[in-house]
């Protein structure tokens, strides 16, 4: 009679597997890329216009800056607000929402942290 | 004279504001991509060998799993040992440090499942 392994940790079946991976893919695709955070950072501190932003980050292109706003908005991170000023003014702000990410970006901040100076303090003085 | 607005929040440095991202950055790079995660989840129950890994993730190939695991033992999450059989054996387990990352894992998981529902609920049902 061939022997079953009783006492081994039961491995997740590959639906539990993706149920694991999924919502940590959602997670990461809407904080990843090179201007969401920089975006949301500029934003923490208050509502400001269009121009403020782009002013803030350096490098980033009116277009790029115009399709990442728009996908905080479309996730409920940020608000788009238009005001019938002459010329219009748009202002954007980090929705109550969107602060609810604040708790997991502090955690990834300080788990970075202690990761680099783990590695590169092995490595060289970064 | 010139209105100073001495109660608006204090916005942080280019520099204090690099120090914020950067670690975030650091953290973003070992867990995104196509492959770390799925590599982590195999190995979470338990140390594997590398084809049992192979024949766990679905489409990876050989070469891209061997940078892949290269890399994570580079940042200690996992470790490598090879074992003087014949034909030798090569293992790969997650080591303590590495499971220092399950509770961030955790944390993403539960934020990317709610923000799933919140969004998803509203376009319509996945």
């Amino acid at each position: 009679m061939p022997k079953r392994k009783t006492d081994a940790p039961k491995e997740p079946t590959v639906q539990e597997c993706s149920g694991f991976i999924l919502p940590i893919r959602d997670t990461l695709d809407i904080i990843s890329g090179k201007w969401k955070l920089p975006i949301l950072g500029a934003l923490m501190f208050g509502s400001k216009r269009f121009k403020a932003i782009e002013r803030g980050i350096p490098k980033i292109t009116a277009r790029m800056l115009s399709k990442e706003l728009k996908e905080l908005e479309d996730n409920q991170l940020i608000t788009r607000t238009v005001y019938n000023t002459k010329p219009v003014t748009v202002e954007y702000e980090v929705t109550a929402y969107g602060h609810t990410l604040q708790p997991l970006l502090m955690e990834m901040k300080n788990w970075g942290e202690q990761h680099r100076k783990r590695i590169m303090g092995k490595r060289k003085q970064a």
